[in-house]
């Protein structure tokens, strides 16, 4: 049975537009720190050494559906899992829940790539294997 | 023919991430910009006067793929067109070329809503006419 | 004797510029955090519904001296306090720490105000009286 | 006689916060973008380039006053000269004006560094000459 990594977060003023409400861009800044909160806590990796290392996790794909607006101070439960892990890419699944449903869902394929230059190579292995218990179905 | 909006923009510092290319989701907030400048020199239309007069255009769904990573200064050609135009809802095609070549495009439909409360409703006439010659397809 | 808050953060990727450290004007988007976590912990007041009652905190006047980098994954300690407490105006006094030294520090002129129109008020007696506690000096 | 630096801005729908104004630490960012276009059109050097080349310009010390609120769709001109020009430092002295009034003005002292390790380092000669015409009084 997979699992799900699970964060909550409340919304903040610098993320909220005119209308009082999240600007859509800052929902995958929120899924980016989700995602490093899941390489330190999740996988047990430190993600600033990964980086560092000259590791690169950069986005090639995004499906994304915004199904209720959230307010300022809203606090949403964000939730990591993958779809799909293939050697070198992996098909993330994001939900953001509040008050009762779901507020955004997304699928979003990074690549991990080596940094200088940009190109696409195998996980490490110890890495994958640890992100094995958070592949779905 | 169906015409399409583009203009220039050069990556700054402020859009790069620790690896010197652009942290993605900032991609959404350049389409969001270049929607604004279309608004007020596309359509002929203050997209200030339009916020303030409690419209909004909120994003629904997007569809989103990375071809190319752009450095810090990249030069980039924004372009943006509707894909399809309903009663409410827009959807809009855009895509950046930087040095010759296709780096991102997305699909983004957004929903003209009413903003207090939030909630879709049929696009002004005068401003869905000015929309028309974007239309492609 | 006055209290301070504080709070702790880690260096998120998009709160870094291609050195790898923070971009500076994401300290003050920090800062905000803090004093919004602040309103709800410290204060045991909802700033969403704070600022959704028409009240604001524009920030007046600044001054702030960057010390040490931050880079990605660094563990800050973020801590608030008042220097000193207008009827409208609040002069907040900010300290970043990191491995032992400070990194940041900030004076910030907030002037509580209605929204609209935007105009200097009295803060609300019960949320002044809150605010006490945290006045130094 | 000195020289100024002057660029036009229109305020952009994700500058804004809730009230509809600008989010005051997005002022530094626009600041950090009239740098850089400076940098390409008022010194004539490359701003990537230099910062490839190893160069930065980290931020030490602000002092900035706020005089005014920009609303979504405010034509700023903004303004950047140097008050002071040392062998590393550069004392920025940034004003923006909307509608005939000043709105905000900072002063922002940046040491020019090496990046690794991040070191204080005199300005190349060419960079310092070229900067000698924006230096007032």
């Amino acid at each position: 049975m997979a699992e799900t990594f699970v964060r909550e977060k409340r919304i903040g003023f610098h993320e909220c537009d005119p209308a009082g409400i999240v600007f859509y861009p800052r929902y995958f800044v929120m899924f980016h720190e989700l995602m490093e909160t899941w390489f330190n806590e999740g996988l047990g990796e430190d993600y600033a050494t990964f980086v560092r290392g000259g590791h690169g996790l950069p986005t090639v794909k995004i499906e994304c559906e915004f199904l209720a607006p959230n307010p300022l101070g809203d606090v949403i439960a964000l939730e990591l899992a993958i779809a799909k892990l293939g050697e070198a890419s992996i098909t993330f699944r994001y939900v953001g829940r509040a008050r009762g449903k779901e507020c955004v869902r997304a699928t979003i394929v990074s690549v991990h790539s080596s940094l200088e230059p940009l190109k696409a190579t195998p996980l490490p292995t110890r890495l994958r294997s640890a992100m094995q218990r958070f592949v779905t179905g």
